[in-house]
């Protein structure tokens, strides 16, 4: 597997997901160097044995020992870091990240990139409400999925590694999905769930109904404890097709209200019965 | 605890409530009959010793022996069996109910009731998104709440007797509400909840994401496996609440989706912020 070759790897931004990568490889015997400008972050991860090197300042000769190298940053900071740093990339190492969104990413960093250097991209679909390296904990990957997003500029030799790179971080499925077919599936599946979430708990002060809350609503609100400053990155860097996605969603619930101020309960029971149907695909 | 003198205890609808109601009782040793108008149902619950006698038709010698009588039917059929059969039921006898919407039922029944009978109103949190006598299950009250809705007709005695039956039923947290408070907190925590998770699954053929799907989607869908006739009944008993708490709802999605559109970066943070503390209650 030529994924064995890359056995020197970088990861750059040691949170929650950086940290569980970390940990992952580590195991598996890689040399894991990571690079936070939070020092703490990498006194702890040094400490607890997640990484075997890390420091929190950019350094040419420490990032080019690195043949592969996990960007783990808000997109923002991942773009600067390349602009910035990507002269000091090992020629022929290969990169790749965590990021939740994809087209507004993938070619522009594609575009920027040195020749001799290749970014394939991928998100990993794991996380928790909690954050930090503190937290890491790589069982997140086992009942997650790992999605691959090449571009036409990439090699197959760099997608095929980038699929073992999730296969030996545990994840339960990889798929492969063009940027623009993962922030459409994004945007339904996760951005449009933790919109209506966070609509949902604040729309209404609620706190004295703590004492009848049932699982509907910790179901429904779980994801409603939120890192704001990554989310409201993600929700703007997909905002046309999150919109989108919103409108549609609005549109049903607004057909649902006025079939109950219709009495239409004929109606009513369709749209039950058709989303009793459509929710057993997903058991 | 005036309970105790109601030995005889008579159950009519046997399915998943009706049945986690007769399982958790004849453990503590009740006497417990049960009228079901499906034969199958009975036959199950005697075979599995969840009832001592059962039949499927209502008949004035079965009724008479009950000291209390719970009624876990729909709503319309409640309110039809209490003004056909309501003639057989023993004086003193006790009525309660596990009806999930109370101002529309509780009024109207004991406006109806005979003078030396009386019912006190309750509604069970508890549920499982299957069916039927077959699926009883009563360590579903475990972490459950149980509300009693009294109204000035009701005695303290009858109140007391409804709060014990919930305790011994094993729920978590017993409380009291007048039925309109019921049903305004359950217009929020629970129909608004079963809404949004069927427009969720309605609003757009998404089977080709099975494989995507992570734990977000599969929490905030998990109650769109829904029973029709019975959820729309709830729903269209309690409308006027419920078109209020979607229009609230609504309102704040809006909002949201406008500050997507505006690139509201501060204000989708506002949101995230309120909504990660206000969830925190919940935990």
């Amino acid at each position: 597997m030529e994924w064995i070759s890359k056995s020197n790897i970088l990861i750059v931004g040691l949170g929650l997901m950086g940290g569980s990568y970390a940990r992952a490889l580590k195991r598996l015997g890689y040399h894991i160097m990571a690079i936070d400008s939070k020092q703490s972050s990498i006194d702890y991860a040094l400490e607890n044995g997640i990484i075997d090197r890390g420091i929190s300042e950019v350094k040419e000769e420490f990032v080019k020992d690195a043949d592969a190298v996990i960007f783990a940053l808000y997109p923002g900071v991942f773009k600067e870091w390349i602009r910035d740093y990507q002269k000091f990339l090992k020629p022929g190492a290969l990169i790749t990240d965590v990021t939740g969104v994809k087209s507004c990413v993938v070619y522009d960093i594609q575009e920027m990139l040195r020749g001799d250097v290749e970014y394939i991209a991928a998100h990993p679909m794991a996380g928790r409400e909690v954050y930090g390296v503190e937290n890491s904990d790589d069982s997140i990957f086992r009942n997650a999925n790992y999605i691959v997003t090449p571009t036409e500029k990439n090699t197959e030799t760099a997608i095929e590694w980038c699929k073992s790179l999730g296969k030996i971080l545990g994840f339960r499925k990889i798929s492969v999905l063009t940027p623009e077919e993962h922030d459409k599936m994004i945007g339904f599946l996760s951005q449009l769930t933790h919109v209506i979430a966070v609509a949902l708990m604040t729309c209404t002060d609620n706190q004295h109904l703590v004492d009848y809350t049932g699982d509907s609503f910790r179901d429904l609100t779980r994801i409603a404890r939120i890192n704001e400053n990554m989310w409201s990155e993600l929700f703007l860097l997909n905002k046309d097709i999150l919109i989108k996605e919103i409108d549609m969603f609005e549109k049903e619930l607004k057909e649902m209200r006025n079939m109950l101020a219709d009495d239409d309960i004929e109606g009513l029971k369709d749209k039950m019965r058709l989303s009793t149907k459509r929710r057993a695909y997903f058991d």
